[in-house]
C-alpha cells in the first residue's frame, strides 16, 4: 500500500468516527454506535432478569461477541486515525495521547474485560458485561452541544460558589445531626445507630426527606431532634433551588438585555 | 321528513352538543354533560367500596343505564351532526374523519363496553365501568382555553429544551444509581434487588424522595451510595422547578413590558 | 346608673378590647389575651401526656376556669360594646350581627363546652377543653397587618388561577393514579387496595413524596406505575413552588419600577 | 524577660493565633489548625466503629493528648495576646471579655472535659471526646467573609419577615394538625398517638414529607386529614423556596442595576 493510499485510508477511518468533522458517514455512524450503546445498555438491564437470562441465553452472548467486535474496530480505528489530528501528531505519542483522554479510556475499559475474560482471567461474567454500562457516559454527546446544556453549565459555572456554600452548610449540619443523634440514640438501639458513620446513613435519608423507616429515632429527644433536622432539611431543597431559580432567570435576562444599546441622548454606543 | 327539516334538526343538534358555536343552548348541555362525567367518576370510584356497592347496588345500576343512554345520544348526535362542520364534509368520509378525533374516540370506549357486555361479551363489569375513568379526560375541556393553560403550555413549549435535558440527566443518573445498586445489593438480597428492572423500582422510590422503605440498602456500602444519590436525587426536584420558575418569570416580564414604548405625550421612542 | 355613665362604661370597654382602636390599655390586653390563648394550646397539649397530666391535674383544672373566666369577660365584654361601632348599630340587631361574625364565634365555640358540661351535658372532658385550640386561629391576628402577610395576599390573589389549574392537574392525575392502581393491585392485596378510596390514600402518600410504605405496591406492574407516579408527583412541587417563586419576584418588581416616571424627553409624568 | 521582649512575643503570639491580622504565620496556622480541627471530627466519628476502635484505639489516644496539647496552647495564646487589641484592653477585665466571645468559649468547652477527666470526674470517655465536634462551629470561618455567604446573609435578612410569616404558618398548621390527629387516632392506637406531643413527632415527619412510616394513620378519617395535610405540607417547602428564589434575583437585580446611571458619553441622566 502506498504511503498516500494509507494516509487516505486513515483520514477516511477519521471521518467515518469522528462527527464532529461534519461528514455525512460519520453522522451515521455515529447514530449507528449510540443506538449500539444503548441496545448494549438495555441487554445488561434484562440479562440480569433470571426469565430473559434462560430464555434468551445464546442471544444476548451472540449480541455481546456483536457488540464488542463493533466497539473495538471502532477503538482501534479512532486511536489509528487520531494522528490526523495536528493536536495529537506524533505516530506513538500522538497516539498515546488520544488514548488517555477520559473518553477514550471509557471506551477500553468497556471492551478490555471481554478479552481478559476470553484470555482466562476468571471473572463473574454478569459483573464483566456490566462494565459496558460505563459507555452510557457516551450518551452525553447527545447533549453537549445542545443550547440547554449550554446554559446548564453557564448557571452552574455561575452559581458555583452560592451551590458549594449550600453543599457546606449541609454537610456540617449533617454531620452534627448524626453525632447527635448517635449519642441520643445509641444507648437505646445499639443495633441500629451502632457507629456514628451507620449514623450519617439515617441523616442522609432524613435531610433528603427520602425517610425509608429502616432507620427511626425511638426516644422522645431523638424524636424531637429528628424534627427539628426535618425542618432544617428543607433548606437542602429550598436553598439550591432557589440559587438555580436566580440563576436561570439572571441568564435569561442577559439575553433580552438589549435596551439602551445607545445613548438616548447623544447617540454613542454604550455597550 | 324534507331535506330541509332534516338539515334543521341537523344544525339544532350540533348546536346543542357543540359549546364552542356559542349558543346559550349549548352552554347547558356542556355543563350537564360536565356535572354527569364527574356523578359517574364518584359513582365508579364510590362502588368500589363493598358496604356501599352492597347497600346501593341497584341505584349505580340504574345510575349507569341512565349515563350510557345520554352518552350514547350525545355520541351519536355529535358524529351525526359533525358534516354540517366545513372541516368534516362527506356524510361518510367527514363522519369517520370526525370520530377518529382523540375525545371522540375516548367517548366511544367510554360507552362501547356496556353494549359488548350486554351482547354477551363476558367480562368483569366493575372493570368495564371503571373504562367511564377516561372521560375524566373531557374535564380538560374546562381549563383548555384559560389564560392559565395557555401561561402553563407557553412556559412548558418555551423551557422544553432544558426541561428534557433535566429528564435525560435524570434517566441517566437511575440508570447507573440502579445498576450499580443491583451489583452491590443483589448478593445480600436476592429476593428484594432480584434484578436491574426491580433495582428501577428502588431507584425511582429513592430519586424523588418518596422512600417507602420496602426497598432498601443493607450493605454499608450500599448505604453510603444511597446516601450520595438521595442528595443528588435533590437535583431532581430543583432543576425542573427553577426551570419553571425562570419561565414563568420571563413570561409575566413579556407582558408587562409593552407598555411605554414611545412616551404617550410627546411621542418619542423611550426604549 | 345614669344613661351617660352607662355608655361611658360601654366605651371604655370597647377601649379595653378592641386594640384596633389605638388605644394604649387596648394594647396591653391585647398581649394578655394573645399570651393566654397561647398558654391555653400549651396546656391542652400538655395535658395529654399522661404523667403530667397525673401530676398537674388540678393545677390544669384551676388554669381552665381562670380562662374560662376572662374568656367570658371578654365575649360578654366584647358583645355588649359592640353597639358603639356605627357599624353594629342596634342594641339587639347589631350585636347579633357582631356575634355572629366568623371570630366571635370562635370565642364563644371556645368557652361553650365548659358551661353544657357544667351544667349537666356528658361529654369527654378532655375532647372539650381541646375546643379551646380553635382559638389558635385568633392568633393569625398577630400576622394580619403585617407587610409580609399582605405580600403572601397579594401573590395567592394575583397567581390564585394557576395555581388553581395546578390544583385541578393534580386531583385529576390522583384520581386516575389511584383508580389504576386499585385495579392493578386489589387482586393481589384485597386488604390494602381495598377500594379506590383507600387507594386515594396510597396516591396522596405517594404523590406528595411522604411515603410511610404502610401501602405499597407489589406487583411488577404496580411498581411500575408507582415508579412514573412519583415521577409526575414532582410536578406537585415544582409547578407550586415555580408559581410563586415568579410571583414574588413580580411583586418585587413592581415595587422599585419606579423608573421613568417622568418622560425623559419632554418631562411630562407617564404614570 | 524585659517588658519590650514580653510585649513583644505577645505581639508575635497574637499575629500567631489571628489570621485577620493579614501575616504570613498566622495563615498558615490558620490552615494547621482548621486541618486538625477536621481531622478531630473524624477521629471523634471513626472512633464510634468499635472494629476501628479495636484496632486503633492507642492512635486515637495519642492523637487525642496532641491535638488537646495544641488547642490548649492556642487557646491559652490567643486569651494571653488578646490585651493588644484595642477592644480588650485592660490585663484581667480585657482578657475576661476576650474569653467570653462565643467562638472563645467553644474553644474552651472543647478541650475542659479532658482536664476534668484527667483530674478524677468520673465521665462516658466517648461522649468527652465528642464535645470536641463543637469546634466544626470553628469551621463557619472558612465561609465568613466569601461573596456567597454575604448573599445569603442579605437575602435572609431582606426576607426574614417573609421567612418567619412562612415560619408561624407551618407551626400553626403542625400544631393543629397534630392535636386534630390526636383525638382522631389515638383511640385507636393508643401507644403510637399516645398524647399530642407524641402526635407532633408524626407532623413533622408528615409535613416535612419524610415519612418513616414507624407513625401512621389507621382510621379512615384519619387517613383522610393525612390526605389533606400532606398536600399542605407542600406549601411548607414551596414557599421558602420560593420566597428565596426571589429574592436571590432580587439581589442580582440590584447588583447589575447600579451601571449606567448616567451616559459615559454625554453625562446626561439615563434613569
Amino acid at each position: 500500500m502506498s504511503a498516500g493510499r494509507y494516509v487516505d485510508a486513515r483520514r477516511r477511518t477519521r471521518k467515518l468516527f469522528e462527527p464532529e468533522l461534519g461528514g455525512t458517514v460519520g453522522y451515521y455512524t455515529d447514530w449507528f454506535i449510540m443506538a449500539l450503546i444503548t441496545a448494549n445498555v438495555a441487554a445488561v438491564i434484562l440479562e440480569t432478569v433470571d426469565t430473559i437470562a434462560a430464555a434468551y441465553g445464546p442471544f444476548f452472548h451472540y449480541f455481546e461477541l456483536f457488540s464488542v467486535a463493533i466497539f473495538t474496530v471502532e477503538y482501534l480505528g479512532r486511536v489509528w486515525a487520531a494522528v490526523d489530528d495536528p493536536a495529537y501528531e506524533g505516530p506513538i505519542s500522538g497516539r498515546l495521547r488520544f488514548a488517555s483522554r477520559p473518553l477514550i479510556v471509557i471506551d477500553l475499559i468497556a471492551i478490555l474485560p471481554f478479552y481478559l475474560s476470553a484470555a482466562g482471567v476468571q471473572t463473574d461474567l454478569r459483573f464483566l458485561r456490566a462494565i459496558r454500562l460505563v459507555r452510557l457516559f457516551r450518551l452525553l454527546k447527545l447533549v453537549r452541544y445542545s443550547s440547554a446544556m449550554r446554559s446548564f453549565g453557564l448557571v452552574f459555572y455561575r452559581e458555583k460558589e452560592k451551590l458549594l456554600l449550600a453543599l457546606f452548610a449541609n454537610v456540617l449540619l449533617l454531620t452534627l445531626a448524626s453525632s447527635v443523634m448517635y449519642f441520643v440514640e445509641h444507648p437505646h438501639q445499639p443495633e441500629v445507630f451502632s457507629s456514628i458513620p451507620a449514623s450519617f446513613y439515617w441523616g442522609f435519608i432524613t435531610l433528603t426527606t427520602v425517610g425509608y423507616g429502616d432507620v427511626t429515632p425511638v426516644t422522645p429527644l431523638g424524636q424531637f431532634l429528628t424534627g427539628i433536622i426535618a425542618l432544617l432539611g428543607i433548606g437542602l431543597f429550598a436553598l439550591p433551588a432557589s440559587i438555580l431559580a436566580a440563576g436561570f432567570m439572571d441568564q435569561t435576562d442577559d439575553e433580552s438585555e438589549s435596551e439602551y444599546e445607545y445613548c438616548p441622548h447623544c447617540g454613542e454606543r454604550l455597550k
